[in-house]
């Protein structure tokens, strides 16, 4: 390309947008069903349940420790998907940018959607670009919206959730959020903290053997553990207790959470799901979990009550006994 | 809602993100897809091909003379399945909202795309909401993306495009692109130019009559009529002819481009569509199309030849013919 930075005219639909999608994007991507360039993917599917999930990525910085906002925007709709009991298969992408941006950026972005989208095994099938002027947006938004496929059987939702049933949580929690605030706020801790960004396509197969005694999966992403917990309580109509001790969170992330006064349980995860389970299977899932390198730091980290009905309480380090409410309040704005 | 406008915190994943969504959106979209809110929706699909079509839309203002941004933004993908011959069934949206919009205006925009979404009978089944500092985006943003089923023996695609075959558009192009542009420059006109934004999902039963006889659909938005016909002709290895007399465009529309030095077949449309027809059935087609409303103005514009493989020449109404070239440059920005 001629150009070095995003100009207007790359979002005309005329000959400047056709040389964008050509020489950045399809480059990046090519597959099979892009390629005709038509108004839409058409994609052959069985019959059967569908999942579509969408999600925008607003994220700032674009580039962050553990990851970029492109790699973020596979992950997050991927994760999203699997939640919902899917098999991902494929994704639209859709871009607004930034007059200006300049468009080494732009690959770069592109080609980490495309290598997440590899590992994944998800295909990225549609696009669409728009350039709004400089000082219209910021850098570059991504919205990715996924579909994929529910096998047989897997019927992961709230209503299912029955007293007893275990909370399992697949790692530390807290790492996304606290790596994006400290980069954002030049923070350096003596253990960097890395954005825990990835997408969890390697749980379904195996989540899959235990089939019915999953009874829900939701990634903790804005809002943290505690806001997904509380969500689930009320749609579920049950109540949760965990033990702060059991919950996992990585030394650097509680010390610098400590520093700040922030609290790991409300920070942002995109690499994370939090499962519950029948009890009978708990101890088997988590033995499976730890063989997993993203899964490595699952922890069983309470149980379902009967009641009281929507609220989660929470045991802390020295025994007392509180509620964990979900967020109020903003906390650290754009992680994702 | 307390506040009147939006606040950062409306979009940190907790409390004022739920309340948002409760008073604002699933108010207005109330449907049993949705409801859950889950991570994404679950669909029950027929064996099939399924057609998949994404967009942004960042359109300044955010409300035009004849129609606004949540309208747009449903007839926009709507229309892109119909291109792909699929039977719109399930859109998500995906919002992102500047800190400072007022809430009234974002509920206008929901409750302008649920009766968009109603008359044309699809569902808003899943969404995502994003906020992002003042500044950091223009009042908001709305992603879309939709899904819908290919009934059996439909096949739109440039590659069937042949020899012979007639070019028609269902009617008058250039309003959308002009409405826009008269509007932010507070140009007026003797006879008010309305963007033409409707969602042709009328079109679908009566085209599907004519079976494989329809070659080709695509509608014509950014880069306009004469944009398309060059992506087509190149895609199809056909050249096309066009009459400029034959193109229909409203004497409003053609006066006004007149005086701006503005060629009206290079202006946004957002609610036509350019169909490519076996020259047996250009007639009936065209008979049927004058029927309906969205189409009461469509006009066979020419037709496809063997070549000049990829070119598309137009006969100007002094008899002459050139080339009609792809959009070049920028033309009126920010207008989808």
């Amino acid at each position: 390309m001629t150009q070095d930075r995003i100009l207007m005219a790359h979002g005309s639909g005329g000959l400047m947008s056709q040389r964008l999608i050509d020489e950045v994007f399809k480059q990046a991507w090519q597959n099979e069903i892009m390629e005709p360039m038509l108004d839409g993917a058409i994609l052959q599917m069985p019959a059967g349940r569908l999942a579509m999930s969408t999600d925008s990525f607003v994220i700032t910085p674009l580039f962050f420790p553990g990851g970029d906002i492109g790699k973020l925007s596979i992950c997050g709709t991927v994760n999203d998907l699997l939640a919902c009991g899917a098999t991902p298969l494929y994704l639209s992408t859709a871009f607004i940018i930034e007059e200006g941006l300049p468009i080494a950026e732009l690959r770069l972005i592109a080609e980490s959607m495309a290598k997440t989208a590899r590992e994944v095994g998800v295909k990225l099938v549609t696009g669409d670009t728009k350039v709004v002027e400089k000082g219209s947006c910021d850098g570059v938004f991504i919205n990715t919206t996924g579909i994929g496929i529910i096998p047989e059987g897997i019927d992961y939702r709230p209503p299912r959730i029955q007293p007893g049933d275990k909370v399992i949580v697949t790692g530390y929690v807290g790492d996304h959020g606290l790596a994006i605030l400290a980069q954002r706020e030049g923070l350096t801790f003596s253990t960097p903290v890395v954005s825990d960004c990835a997408a969890l396509y390697q749980l379904e197969e195996m989540v899959a053997k235990y089939g019915d005694a999953i009874k829900c999966m939701r990634d903790p992403t804005r809002g943290g553990l505690a806001t997904v917990l509380n969500e689930i309580a009320v749609q579920a109509g049950i109540g949760i207790r965990v033990k702060e001790a059991a919950i996992p969170v990585a030394p650097a992330v509680k010390g610098a959470c400590d520093m700040l006064g922030m609290d790991p349980l409300y920070m942002a995860n995109e690499g994370k799901m939090v499962m519950f389970v029948a009890a009978a299977a708990a101890r088997d899932l988590l033995f499976d979990l730890h063989q997993l390198s993203p899964t490595a730091n699952a922890a069983i980290i309470g149980q379902v009550d009967a009641g009281p009905s929507g609220l989660v309480l929470i045991e802390t380090e020295l025994g007392a006994e509180r509620i964990l409410g979900i967020l109020e309040g903003e906390h650290v704005p754009r992680i994702c």
